[in-house]
């Protein structure tokens, strides 16, 4: 066990109808004027968007629409819902979608109270404050319902760069499971590749030892797994879809690295430089990413490889563990090469350029260099 | 999964020499004056007391000291601290100590914003506010630190009550392992019980089919005895110490049963109302009360005491679950029979009646008569 502080404030509603309280809820916090920020038009085709409405109208609480945020959410598009807020004076912003709204949301909730350009606390600039962040979440999968964590893409310079600030915790997010039940399959598998993701890029990369941290991490990964498999074959399981929800949450509200002291993300530094060039789904770029890293990764910590193995397959060996992950992938249809997302392996080299960038803005450019990021990506093709 | 409502505000801070930030932490909150409330001397003659002071007066905190907590923190000595705080119009508790010194702080901090007797809200009137709390721990076991319960006794009535409140979360917690490393191992063993009974009882008192949170809890527990079992050995283990710090604080910070549904407190109302009579440890009296329990429950349950057998222990029925967790208990040297408390089975009635009181409390009356619970006491002899 490492020196830690851990400070999740957000309050988690969770359950059906749950987003009828979102009125209410930004009564208690003295809000009267809000930006709501959605993606795509299916929140308004499902009634969603109404419902949320009429809560606000209940609650006298004045309200801009802001649409069309991408599945990987544009700086350029942020911008203008930055002045957005700007313009009409909103007190806080309102997500109402998946990861990438409330991940665009919380960068405009950043830009809302700077005079300066909302990318420049993505390169570097420290978050000192933020309008209050509200969330109504319909896709579970990033965990930016109950983190600090905002990533947005740069179109121009195509870099997917990221905030991670206490400022930006959502006040109140609000969890209906029911909401998911249309999540695609497709994007369940992403969705539940990306949970998977968030715990074992600690899991691997920190020192072994600290067995409590593990548990919950295994725990996370088996009740994915077995979720998931549950909604790929009845895609309206309620209980299944309940439990991804909540699961996904956890696997990144800090509470699994809590104590397990340095760690890193190498998989999703390499996934953002991919998604950045190619705009391909996040979890599609992880599943391919994931296994190539692990099998350049395993002698590196071989323990915790053979661990993994054992407590998530009931395998014997490490490579084992790996094997059987990536046909997991492959059994929830998840690309796990990069010719099943169309990325030639002529792109290695460019990909490794601009995944180069993140490793040095992460502090992990010693181990993660133009050529090894390159011999990963290899082990991919 | 059910619905929920999920919010856990308080900060942590973990790691040794921590206590030195409280001066701080209370200087961002905008503190003056505090009531610093302790038990023993033991925080004297360690010298934490004086580090304390010195982090207060480094920060221009004034401070009025209130020693004397009782390890079943009384109802009279609480009311003399809620006199002490109105008297020196202090704008916080701080806590130095384990779970009891938090819980009578807490009483404090509700008592010291209110006209009324502090009891009036243990016995069912609702905590509307509350000082702020802060705290220093020195014992894991109770999760004080991390939510929002407080258990004291009302001597003259022996009723050992508790008030459930959003209020009385701690606003930081300090958490410094090194300083339970003198925790005598009897007490380290209670402390193992009790971490061990807050997340069994949701456990088994639920609905079976969460199994996320089953993982949490199996992954609680299981860290519980491994750590356990290392301080018995060594008792300045410091990853052992640590792990097990941080593991007693999840074992009762709403994580658990987030999404289980309705669960009770069957053993810990059986105990409250053994300690409550004979001033007992509260970890002795649940390892005497849990094995006894688990016996006369387990038919209700088949299912998921079997998983606990298997999950835990490697064992394939629930029968041998329960008996290897008995027998775990014997061999940290924590009672498992009355006798060894010396508690006359001839006394089983009397604490039959007093446990009834709490169980119509807390709703399970149905179940928990007074002669059901001496039928589960009576496996205790």
């Amino acid at each position: 066990m490492f020196d830690f502080t851990f400070h999740n404030p957000t309050k988690i509603i969770f359950g059906a109808g749950k987003e009828a309280l979102i009125g209410a809820e930004l009564n208690a916090a003295g809000i009267k004027k809000i930006l709501l920020v959605y993606g795509r038009n299916s929140v308004i085709k499902s009634g969603l968007l109404d419902r949320v409405m009429a809560s606000l109208k209940a609650g006298n609480i004045a309200c801009s629409q802001y649409g069309g945020v991408d599945s990987n959410p544009l700086l350029s598009h942020t911008r203008d819902g930055v002045a957005l807020a700007r313009r009409d004076k909103v007190e806080a912003i309102l997500a109402v979608g998946g990861g990438s709204v409330l991940d665009e949301s919380k960068a405009i909730a950043v830009g809302a109270l700077s005079d300066e350009d909302v990318w420049d606390f993505f390169v570097g600039k420290e978050v000192t404050r933020a309008l209050p962040v509200f969330t109504i979440l319909t896709l579970a999968a990033t965990g930016s319902e109950m983190n600090g964590n905002s990533v947005v893409t740069n179109g121009e310079t195509r870099q997917k760069y990221n905030i991670s600030s206490p400022h930006v915790y959502p006040k109140v997010s609000i969890l209906n499971p029911e909401l998911t039940h249309s999540v695609p399959l497709n994007y369940t598998a992403y969705s539940a590749v990306d949970a998977i993701a968030h715990v074992i890029e600690g899991y691997f990369t920190k020192e072994p030892g600290t067995h409590l941290q593990d548990r919950l991490v295994e725990g996370i990964i088996k009740t994915v797994i077995e979720t998931t498999d549950l909604i790929m074959a009845e895609p309206d399981h309620a209980r299944a879809r309940a439990s991804f929800m909540w699961t996904a949450t956890l696997a990144l509200n800090g509470l699994t690295p809590a104590g397990i002291g340095e760690y890193n993300f190498p998989n999703h530094m390499i996934e953002h430089a991919m998604s950045a060039i190619y705009n391909i789904p996040h979890g599609a770029g992880l599943s391919i990413v994931i296994p190539a890293w692990m099998k350049w990764y395993a002698a590196r910590n071989p323990g915790q490889f053979e661990r993994f193995a054992k407590e998530i397959f009931g395998l014997d060996s490490g490579a084992a563990g790996i094997a059987a992950l990536e046909q997991w992938f492959v059994t929830i249809n998840s690309p796990v090469r990069l010719g099943e997302v169309k990325i030639p392996a002529a792109d290695i080299e460019e990909i490794a350029e601009n995944a180069e960038g993140l490793a040095r803005q992460w502090g992990i450019g010693g181990l993660y260099t133009r050529e090894t990021i390159a011999e990963i990506l290899r082990l991919a093709v």
